[in-house]
């Protein structure tokens, strides 16, 4: 099952969603005589409960319509405004690295996991979460090495402190794509004197430009997801392929990064982890985003988040 | 005019604060015949508008009173809980470093500014905030170097992007007293091989635990106080001075900071940027915060932020 945010003649709601056409839930509940606690927020029908029950219900009575009884409570896709599904995480967490690009070359990923932990920063939500269609904008003040980083995010459903990784995904709520995207060369101050933490800054730094988080276009259900470790990932910059790989490839998993994260922070609900991204980001060709580039994000079982460059 | 948040009989309020009562908003509004709109945010009392000029209306009458009638008004400080001013935040922003202790071992603040950049980086908001009175937290995951960082807090009262110093200080509506407490020896997988950024997300992960970042008693209303640079700071552990400086010794100014992080990055009404600590911490004589320790927080014109360690 996934779900989206979206927007239609001035109201938010939520809805099944799929490629070509948006189911919204109320109209889906009205039809089936279910009854369905309101919200435009996808946390309660993604996390146990009520909500989540009738949603499921829901789910099973539109699998067994026929075409024409879909099309019914059917809008196209490309009608809607799609949103950010999650719009205000009380954090946005994501990591720095953690696909292996040429695991023959080292140990492994076992053994690249047993040697080191996930390196994990913020960035600023409000601010850098961009809806699905929406533009990333190339900042005036470092134009010039705007890149791209297709990532798995993760939605917390439940609170959650120092759970262990057998455990951990059952404090998943959903997945979602994520593109963090990432100015590879902001220096502010560039005539200054270098001091040991400068180049750490601008590279934290360079990932809070406003709309530098791209988020979409849906959430899949966790519960429908068991094994989070086995999505595609494809990403496009102008239909050429720069992203190809699968979140097999992360050094650690899922399960593995809210363990950890939840060993010194307290997760939320609504909560999101993006786990990192793997080779084929634009620095290593010296390949940047520029005004008048589209890129496509895509995870498979979720779908492609588009966002135009400006 | 300092304002505080605070819980009496359940009820979230909003009142002027001193070090001995709290006098309500709604009570003084009642008695002073002034329509005041009703918030239990501080931010529409600080920033411009229907509800500052109430506010600044409302304290004309207040100061006018003789004692009988304030204190007819008033509720013991000790009498209710107070509460982090501002509770959530869009960004919980910080600065690493921004004092000199020794300046004159360089050229002096002047050219360690015009060298130099801010170290900006940020904390999550929900877990870290703290109400006055409450515990910093000892994690149990890393319990032996957990260090006080004394800092003014900027509050952020209107959008802004793109700001000069001249006129950043027009956007802050007020400033409050942070303890940016910070593990200075996270150190997850401890046999793990080093890296390079190792240290640098050790210290990072560090500033994140839960409780890590007390914030109040009150704010100061930003203008009352059109020189932020000119406020006495002092931190006492279990009553022994431990940082004793003054705004006066930041390399970055307050309207410096705020120009900075608008360069790249959409300030938020309610976002919180606080500006670095001076010398004093505990880690330059090995000695850190224990389960027992009181650690009280203050800057001139503000207030008293006192919490227990736990």
């Amino acid at each position: 099952m996934r779900l989206c945010r979206y927007e239609l003649n001035g109201q938010i709601a939520v809805g099944f969603y799929t490629e070509t056409s948006v189911i919204p839930l109320v109209a889906a509940a009205q039809a089936a005589r279910v009854a369905l606690p309101g919200s435009n927020s996808l946390l309660p029908y993604l996390t146990c409960g009520e909500s989540r029950e009738a949603v499921a219900a829901l789910q099973s009575r539109i699998e067994n319509l026929d075409d024409a009884g879909r099309a019914e409570l059917s809008v196209p896709t490309d009608s809607v405004k799609l949103l950010v599904p999650i719009p205000a995480p009380t954090k946005l967490l994501l990591l720095a690295g953690n696909y292996t690009a040429h695991i023959e070359e080292g140990g492994g990923r076992a053994e690249e996991r047993a040697d080191t932990f996930p390196y994990v920063f913020m960035k600023p939500p409000l601010t850098t979460l961009t809806h699905p269609g929406d533009p990333i904008r190339v900042p005036a003040v470092s134009p010039d090495h705007v890149d791209w980083e297709l990532e798995l995010g993760v939605i917390i459903g439940r609170q959650c402190k120092g759970v262990s990784e057998a455990e951990a995904l059952d404090y998943v709520a959903g997945y979602t794509v994520v593109n963090d995207i990432s100015d590879r060369q902001f220096k502010p101050n560039p005539g200054r004197k270098q001091r040991d933490k400068d180049g750490f800054f601008d590279w934290l730094h360079g990932k809070w430009h406003d709309t530098f988080c791209p988020m979409g276009p849906c959430v899949l259900a966790a519960d429908e997801q068991p094994d989070p470790q086995t999505m595609k990932l494809t990403l496009r910059v102008n239909g050429d392929v720069k992203q190809d790989s699968s979140t097999s490839e992360m050094v650690f998993p899922v399960a593995a990064i809210v363990e950890f994260i939840s060993s010194y922070v307290t997760l939320e609900p609504g909560d999101i982890i993006s786990t990192g991204t793997p080779a084929g980001v634009g620095k290593t060709t010296g390949t940047f985003l520029h005004a008048g580039d589209v890129v496509d994000a895509e995870i498979g079982g979720i779908g492609v988040l588009h966002n135009p460059v400006e």
